[in-house]
C-alpha cells in the first residue's frame, strides 16, 4: 500500500495549503488578491480532490474521496508542517506558497514520466498551476522584500518562521516507484529559491533545528481546529443528500 | 452619472455576492462543492472587479476598484437586499445563487446589444458565468427539493425566507441608456424560477410585503460586520505597497 500512503500524504498537503488559503477569502488586502488567492486555492483543492479519488481506488476499500478528505482525524493527516502553518500575514503566505510550489513544480515534473498513468495526468495539470504559483508568489516575495522598510521587515520575519520547515519537503514519506523521489528535488528547490531571494534582498538562514514529524501524524495545534471546521458540515450529515 | 451610479449597484451586488460565498470556503459539505462554490465566487468578484474598474474610469475622480471596494461604508453600498441574505445553510445558499442568476443570465444577454463596448465585454464573460450559476444552483434546488424529506423541508424553509427579496431585483434603480430594463427582466425570470420549482416539487410564494432599500444603503445587520471583515486590512494599510 506504499502508493496509496503516499497518494494520502500528497492529497493532505495540498488539502490543508488549499484550505490556510482559503482563509482569506473576505480579507484580501486588494481585489486582485481576493481573485488570486481562492484561485491558487482551487487549484490546491482541485489536486487533492483527484488525488484523494486516485487513493480510494487504490486502495479498494470503497472509501470516496470525501471519505478520506473529512473523516480522518488530526493524527491520521500526514501532510507537511509547512503547509499548515497559520496565515499570519501576507508575507508569511506568500513565502509559504513560494516554498510549497518551488517544491511541487520539479516534483510534478518529474511525475510526468511516472509509470503510473493516473499520476501522469494528475502531474499534466498540476505542473502548469505550480509554475503559476511560483511566479505569483514569488513576484510577491521579490515585491514585498524589495519594497518599503515594514515590508521588508514583515519578509524577513516569515523567512525565519518557515525557513524551519523547508527540509521536511525532502523526506522521502511513504514513497512509491510510481512517484518521483523527494530528495531528488532539492537542487532544483535550492537553485529557484536562491534567485527570487537574490531578487528580495533576502537572506536564506542556516537551519540548526528543522522541525519534522507532520508525515507521522505529530501535527501543530493550529491544524486539529482547522480540520474540525472544515470536517464539520460534512460529519453532521455524512453521506447526506441535501 | 446614472451610469457610475448604476454601475456601482451592479459592482455591490456581485461583490457582496461572491463574499457571502466565499464564507463557505472551508465548510462546504463535500470536496465537490468545495471546488464549485468559490468558483462561483470567484466568477462574481470577477465581474465586481471589472465593474468597479469601468465605474472608476466613467466617474473620472481617480477611484481606484480597491478605493470603491473598501473605502465605502455600509451605507453607501447599494447592493440588493437578497445578496446580503445570510448563507444559513446549503439550501438557502444555493436558493439565493439561483435567483441571482437567473434574474443576471438574461440581463447580461441584452446588455449583449449595449450602445457601450466596456458593458458589451463584462457581459460577453458574465453571460456565460449566469447560465452555469443556473444550472449548478438549479440542480441543487432540484436535488433537495426532490429529496429527503428534511431537504425539502430546508428548501421550502429557504422560498418563505428568500421570496420577500425578488421584487427589488426588478426596481430600475440608477438605470442608465446604456444598460438593459431591470423590469423587462420580469417574464424570462419567472419562467425560469417557474420551471425549476416544477421540478423541484417547489411552489413560489405570494409575497404580499417585499422588501427593498438595498439601493438607498437601507441594508441588513449583518452587511455592515462583512464588509467590517472584507476591508479590514485594506484599510489598515491603505495603498500599502506589502
Amino acid at each position: 500500500m506504499a502508493l496509496f500512503e503516499a497518494l494520502l500524504e500528497l492529497a493532505d498537503d495540498h488539502l490543508v495549503l488549499g484550505h490556510r488559503l482559503s482563509e482569506w477569502c473576505g480579507h484580501a488586502p486588494m481585489l486582485e488578491e481576493d481573485l488570486a488567492m481562492p484561485n491558487m486555492a482551487l487549484d490546491l483543492i482541485g489536486t487533492a480532490r483527484n488525488l484523494y479519488a486516485y487513493a480510494g481506488e487504490v486502495e479498494g476499500k470503497g472509501q470516496s474521496e470525501d471519505d478520506l478528505a473529512y473523516l480522518r482525524d488530526e493524527r491520521a493527516y500526514r501532510n507537511l508542517l509547512l503547509v499548515e502553518r497559520p496565515n499570519e500575514d501576507f508575507a508569511h503566505t506568500m513565502l509559504r506558497q513560494l516554498y510549497f510550489a518551488a517544491f511541487m513544480h520539479p516534483y510534478w515534473q518529474a511525475a510526468l514520466s511516472s509509470s503510473d498513468e493516473t499520476v501522469r495526468g494528475i502531474a499534466g495539470k498540476a505542473v502548469k498551476e505550480m509554475a503559476y504559483h511560483i511566479r505569483h508568489a514569488g513576484e510577491w516575495v521579490v515585491r514585498l522584500g524589495d519594497g518599503t522598510e515594514e515590508s521588508a521587515r514583515r519578509m524577513k520575519d516569515a523567512v525565519f518562521a518557515l525557513s524551519i520547515y523547508v527540509d521536511e519537503l525532502f523526506e522521502e514519506g511513504a514513497g512509491d516507484d510510481a512517484l518521483p523521489s523527494r530528495a531528488a528535488i532539492r537542487p532544483v528547490f535550492d537553485k529557484t529559491i536562491a534567485r527570487i531571494f537574490d531578487e528580495a534582498g533576502l537572506e536564506s538562514l542556516e537551519v540548526p533545528f528543522p522541525q519534522s514529524g507532520g508525515r507521522d501524524g505529530r501535527h501543530g495545534e493550529g491544524l486539529g481546529h482547522m480540520l474540525a471546521e472544515m470536517q464539520s458540515v460534512y460529519r453532521a450529515h455524512p453521506g447526506a443528500s441535501w
